[in-house]
Parts: C-alpha cells; structure tokens; sequence
C-alpha cells in the first residue's frame, strides 16, 4: 500500500508525541519535527506508510539519543492485558464459539496502537472489547478456521505490546505445534519485540522469532534471512495489525497465504480497505 | 499567543484539505504539501497560528491558482443557519434570558470553523445548539453585559461564514446604533467577508468595515489603518472565534477593553486558556 498525502500530518503528530515521551527537551522536540518535516519533502510516496515511519523513528532516537522512548508504555499495557488475562480466557472457553470468540478478542487487542492515536485509556479497551462482540467480523471466519486447520506451518506475525497478549489467548485456540510467532527486531512505536513476547509468557506457548528489522509493519527487504525463510516456508500467514496490511497487503511472497486481521483505525486504510474506521477486519490477502 | 509544535500536523491537514476543495489535481496537492512542509521549517514560533496559516493559504492560492477555495462551503454554510435563523429567533426573543440564550448561541455558531476541523455536518451543529444550552459559559456574563450598556463604541470583530448568522442574532440584541462589525479583507479559510454580511443581512442592521487583512484572524500590522483607527476608537471590543483570540489575546491595544467569545475547539487552544475543549468561552482580555 502506498503512503498517502493525509499521512503527512499524521506521521508529524506521532512524531511530536514520541519525541515528548523521549524528552523533556523543547530544544529537541523543535529539532525533531524540523528533521522530520524535511524528511517528509523528499518520501517516496510508493513505499509503505511503515517504510517511511521507520525513518521518522529513527530520526527520533538519532536526535533524542533515546533507543526506545514507549517503553514504559509498552511494560505498562503488558501488564494491564495480563490483568485482564484471567476474565478474557474464561470468556473465551465458556463461550459456545471460543475460536469465533479468540479471534474477535485478537481483533479488540489491536486497538492498543499509538501510531494512529498517541494516547489510548484503560477504558477505551474496555469498551472496544465490549464492541468487539457485537459488531461484525469482515470476513469468512469459517474459511480462516479451516485455512488454520489444513495449514502444515503457520507463521503468526504479531503487531503491539499489551495486544500481544491477545494475540497469546487466540494462539491458545489454535494447534500451536504448528504456529511460529514473530515480533519486531527493534523497538519502534509501540510495536512488541521479543522482550514483550518474555514478558506475557508467548515464548513459553510458541516458538517466537524476531524478524530482525525496526520497522512498524514489515518491510521485506529489511527483515532478516532468517524471517523470510520462515515467511517462504508458510503456508498460512497470520498478520495482525494495520502496519504488517500496509506493508505487505498485495506482496507477492504471501499472496493467497496471508490472512491481515486487525481493528481499521484510520481513513487511509479504511479507503483502501473498503471498511468504515472501527471495523474488525479478516481480510484474505 | 505563540505558535506551538502542535499546530504543524494541523496547519498540513488544514492544507491538504483547503488544496483538494481549490482543485482535484493530485499533482497539485503535492506541491501544496511540499511547500508547506517547507514553510514549516522556518516558521518562527513566536508568531501567532493566524500569521502562519495566512502564508499556507497564500502558497495554496498560489499554488492552485483558486482565489477562494472555501467560497461554495460558505455560501452553503450561510445558507443553512437562515434557514435556522426563524427558529433561532424565537428562541432568544421567548426566553426568560435573551441576552444570554443569544450569546450562548453566538458561541455555539463558532462551531462552524473549518480551521481545526475539516468537515463539519449539520447534525454536529443542532448537537452544539442543544449543548450550548446547559454548559456553563466560563467567563462573568453579568459583567460583559454592564460592559456592553456602559460602553460608547463597539467593535464586534467576526469570524465565519454561517457563524455569522448566529452573530447577527446576538447582535439584534445589543444596542446596534454603537456597534461596528468587521470581517476579514479577503477570502482564508472559511472566514466572513463583506460577500457573506451582505448575503446575511449583517449589512442591513449594523455598520461592517473588513479589516484588509488575509489573515484568519487579526495581526494587526497586517490590518489596514481604518480597521485600527476603529479599533483605538472603540472602547469595547467584542472578538469572536479562536484565530482572533490567537492573534489578539495579550496584545496591547486591546488589552482591558476586549472579550473573546468562542468554542474552545483544539487542544493547544485548551491549554492556553485553561480550559477543556468544547467549553464556552467568554474571556476578557
């Protein structure tokens, strides 16, 4: 998916928010967004929204010095979802359909993403898992199931922290033999790395990967050997969150493979998606 | 008041949104973004919002070669609130407190400001009437009517197009004989000119004066001198709308003798008045 004119002021305001978690720095925040600003003249609008964040992100951390400024967020929302773990996992096993039920629960999880929106509350959670329940999943959920079940090797990329959790409640509905999971190789936003995967025990449940790249969303050619190779042997490939459809929605490496699931949260992907902003989106790719 | 981090990401969606109402040439688009960008590097914060908003609708002029982008949305806007106008006129002239139900009306007409949001529908504006209604007004009413008995000359310094009907409802119930109304110079954003009093009957009930200015506020340098001879004059000056409190607010010539009267509508707005969007605001300055 391409980057868009209205991504512009969009990446300016995330940039500004993570700038100020870095620091308390004006003097750095003026500097940042002037970089930033400049970067923005000169993008390739044919490359992927998270091709061009993983540039701002790393002026940040050039400029602030500071490698991972959501970290205490991400910490925070980790721990708050495995607060919730308890209440969402008996939702799910007393439910008549806890495949069905897991999925929309992964799908809720998504809402945890500071790229759209730099402040997400508690209760905002709440009442999108309260939503999650009602509102309709676009996609075969049937189809999904049976692509899961006949799949040999599933790799499972993963999106957030905190959401990460989720991702951990649904992966226990399904055959986990089969399932690889792969988190981000260096902090960006408040994308999970493997320090969010130890913390909410995914790697006690699943092999989990790195895919070697700081990217928000995953950009091919700059993730590892190792994570192709991976990619390339899956049959299925799960994809959470908006960043991974942006970057990876029409390539050919997973065409006919991958199944994107994620909460739509902005008008760009909501357009090229074709869902209205809110939607549970299971869209085969 | 000085020109925040915050107002760049608004100042490019703002400009983004005024480029695709001027034309639907995409290659245009673009430029205007670049060029904004730019121009967004060198701006010097210590200028308020107005001052810099007054040269991005100057490079979307130039750029699109459209004097007025905005000129359909305001006639559009002008057209809805006379059609209200009947309604609205009952309201104050069967209340218990027409002074004030008129004025809290006047605030909610500056809902209709395409500054910080792009698009208002006309539902938003029947739910901002109705939540004008049982908010508190945070500022002395008592004190700005003794203010309006007590003064000479007044210069009631408007703000948009279709607002402007709601200004005109407030204004039936002043003392018209002492009171000047002003509007911008020229076409920004979708702000009142002397097209959009005439087309509201402001004409007919008080004297209008524009201020030759292109600013979406007032930078008083920029105004012409018979707009700050009757601003010297007068010895109430009522200013509607956050571009002119951006501009005025602390400024010497009319510190003591102004209130701003407005809906607080964005963040950076909120903080520097001390107040939570969406208030009613009734400042004296």
């Amino acid at each position: 998916m391409n980057t868009y004119l209205d991504c512009i002021p969009c990446f300016l305001k995330q940039a500004l928010h993570a700038a100020r978690l870095a620091t308390e720095d004006e003097m750095i925040h003026a500097e940042v967004m002037r970089s930033v600003l400049k970067e923005m003249t000169v993008i390739d609008p044919c490359l992927p929204p998270p091709a061009i964040a993983t540039r701002i992100y790393g002026i940040i951390r050039e400029i602030s010095g500071i490698e991972d400024p959501y970290r205490k967020d991400k910490e925070a929302w980790n721990s708050f979802v495995l607060q919730l773990y308890p209440r969402l996992k008996s939702l799910i096993v007393h439910s008549p359909k806890p495949f069905e039920t897991a999925l929309r629960l992964a799908i809720a999880g998504n809402i945890i993403d500071f790229g759209p929106r730099s402040h997400i509350s508690e209760e905002h959670v709440h009442k999108t898992i309260i939503r999650a329940f009602t509102r309709k999943v676009a996609g075969d959920i049937n189809e999904f199931a049976n692509a899961i079940i006949s799949a040999q090797k599933i790799l499972y990329i993963g999106d957030n922290a905190g959401e990460i959790v989720f991702d951990r409640l649904f992966i226990e509905q399904l055959p986990r033999e089969k399932i690889i999971f792969s988190v981000r190789g260096a902090p960006v936003i408040n994308d999970a790395t493997m320090a969010d995967a130890e913390a909410v025990g995914m790697t006690k449940i699943v092999k989990v990967i790195d895919n070697g790249s700081d990217a928000p969303g995953t950009i091919l050619e700059k993730c590892s050997e190792d994570f192709r190779r991976h990619l390339a042997e899956a049959d299925l490939v799960i994809a959470k969150g908006q960043g991974n459809y942006e970057s990876l929605s029409g390539m050919d490496p997973v065409t006919g493979k991958i199944y994107f699931i994620f909460m739509v949260k902005c008008r760009v992907v909501a357009d090229h998606i074709g869902l209205d902003i809110g939607s549970l989106a299971l869209n085969k790719g």
